[in-house]
């Protein structure tokens, strides 16, 4: 399957494919971690050798997203779904909640926040069926949210914010939340516009399992009595993420991630600056190809086009299953759609190269040869 | 380090030592599991490859533990401490709870447990220091309570029920809830005498950051309104653990380390009954060396000594940091005892084989003779 001689391209939404050379370094340091005489698995996560992963990881991420100082950076559990529930636990005081609704996911943290505060809907592109981004001047912001909620990047409908909103230009005194799951990494954030991000690791930063929560010191403290232990911001921060015992395994591949990706370079770019513009060279040879066939379709707004997850439809839906046989007998893996939605989709994260997305495309061609 | 070519003993608490056939299997796979040219981690979660291993371990656990029909494995998140919340969250009803305290962990369920019921303290070894068992007779059990909850090997402790209680002879209805995080797969248990068992992977399966939960089918279908979704064991069993993205990694880990046990045979035996074997020589030539000695000493009663834990103290402790280094330089790891309790531990899971517990004995015996 694998072609000639290269692993075959993951296309997966998630959990998803990861760069090789992490993988062979995890690999190669199975049986022994740097002359430790043991596996990162076996290590107490109170020990010294894990004590410096789990430091090194927090400090090259924080230098990789320019987090600032007042941020704290918390590896927790539980994932996306998760946190639908852990921020409105931690954040919400019980009150007003505004989300806007792009997509699934934001749909779904909208519904799982009912169960702890007043989950307004301020603003939903569903009339559109989820293709366009409701303009940030059109959202009706509460006076007296706790915090405003989005999802930066909607994996299963495409959808990405270009730009976060200035929610104080919208007359908006609340925190940001973001839902970055799906594209933290793959592009600067701004954090001044922002109060919380949290996402799974699972698309670009590593094995599913572990949670990115990264969060401005003043929002510690005020979660809600129910809220568990082991999920309470200022518990966690408090205890460098190991008041309960983090996934040890998932920090260490994300940190060997957060490495690899400090080392990368683009036109004289490094680090997230230079994976933004892969990521945008990616994504525009995949979109300006499918946008110029009769043949393939993308129904997302072209400005808020996802760099990381492409759903695209076969204008004749009969040759599904046959571009899905042919597709992986060319060693391109997980194109099938979220059955949401339908069709294909092409994730491609941070460690999908170039020539991965070439390959899909020369395929994608070739196909439409073969049977318009 | 390593000593005359093997890898070192490593005796932590947890996370802690795994087989090396695993260990080398995982390193092996790591590029291409079964020429599906994906590593686990890269792996949809909702694709065959993956449903596969996750259908595999579930099966193979089942077998292994022995687990009726009429109870659900789930694979979740968020560890004991995790668990400490879920669990009320999902069968205290808001009601009463008793809790029997018997070490560190139980006294963390019973306080966490506070956030969502009357968790009332049915008995308490505290007035021993944790040393001693109270007897199931003593208990003060509730006429109503929702459930009761045991530790049923104290990690930090040493303390270790060697028999699950019968409530139903001590006059209570409630099903019984065990946290046998440190203990799971070392030994048979009798689920006639159990309504749901809990614990981190990190012990005896897996790594951490995967949390076994093994629950009776009329015990789902009861949280509370504010439990998260995630955490909702009845939403979790009808998803097949998939409701959320599960700790992949850690669920396939597991599942080789189901399969490593499935294959130990000792005296006859097979599996768990093997390990018990194996284990009850292990701790039982640690013990009996420790109490033949005037130079070391264990302080638990030994009608309930761990067989995986066995914290043990020198009995001039000036020279615990001589021991220790003189212990590393053995290849003979993380002995440390934990801070609460002090001196030593040794934890001596199903990974550890009696040359490990019998490279410890002669250590120590050694030790003793050059410093006494």
């Amino acid at each position: 399957m694998a072609g000639a001689g290269r692993r075959p391209y993951n296309f997966s939404a998630g959990p998803a494919a990861m760069p090789e050379a992490v993988l062979q370094r995890a690999a190669s340091e199975m049986l022994d971690w740097h002359g430790s005489g043991m596996s990162v698995m076996e290590m107490s996560h109170r020990g010294k050798e894990f004590g410096a992963i789990c430091a090194q990881a927090e400090a090259d991420l924080r230098t990789l997203l320019a987090v600032p100082e007042h941020f704290h950076i918390l590896f927790m559990q539980g994932g996306g779904l998760g946190e639908n529930a852990i921020v409105p636990m931690n954040l919400s005081r019980g009150g007003q909640v505004d989300f806007v609704i792009t997509g699934s996911w934001s749909a779904k943290s909208q519904k799982e926040a009912q169960r702890y505060c007043q989950a307004h809907v301020a603003a939903s592109n569903a009339d559109s069926n989820h293709t366009q981004l409701p303009a940030p001047s059109t959202w009706q912001l509460s006076a007296d949210a706790s915090y405003v909620h989005i999802c930066s990047n909607e994996t299963i409908h495409g959808v990405e914010f270009q730009e976060l909103p200035d929610l104080a230009t919208l007359g908006s005194q609340a925190p940001l939340v973001i839902d970055f799951s799906s594209h933290v990494a793959s592009r600067p954030v701004d954090w001044r516009r922002v109060g919380l991000a949290f996402g799974g690791a699972q698309k670009n930063l590593g094995p599913a399992g572990l949670t990115l929560v990264i969060v401005r010191d003043d929002l510690l403290g005020h979660a809600l009595e129910i809220c568990p232990s082991a999920f309470n911001y200022r518990i966690v921060a408090d205890n460098q993420s190991m008041y309960n015992t983090p996934p040890t395994w998932g920090i260490y591949i994300a940190g060997l991630t957060f490495q690899w990706l400090l080392g990368q370079t683009e036109g004289g770019l490094t680090g997230v600056a230079a994976m933004e513009q892969r990521n945008l060279a990616k994504a525009g040879l995949l979109y300006d190809f499918i946008d110029a066939s009769a043949f393939y379709e993308n129904k997302v707004s072209p400005d808020c086009r996802s760099r990381m997850n492409v759903p695209f439809f076969l204008r004749d839906e009969s040759r599904n299953d046959a571009f899905l046989a042919g597709a992986r007998e060319a060693g391109l893996l997980q194109l099938k759609g979220h059955k949401s939605v339908g069709g294909m989709r092409a994730s491609i994260y941070n460690a999908m190269p170039l020539e991965g997305v070439q390959a899909l495309v020369a395929y994608m061609r070739e196909f439409e040869r073969s049977h318009a």
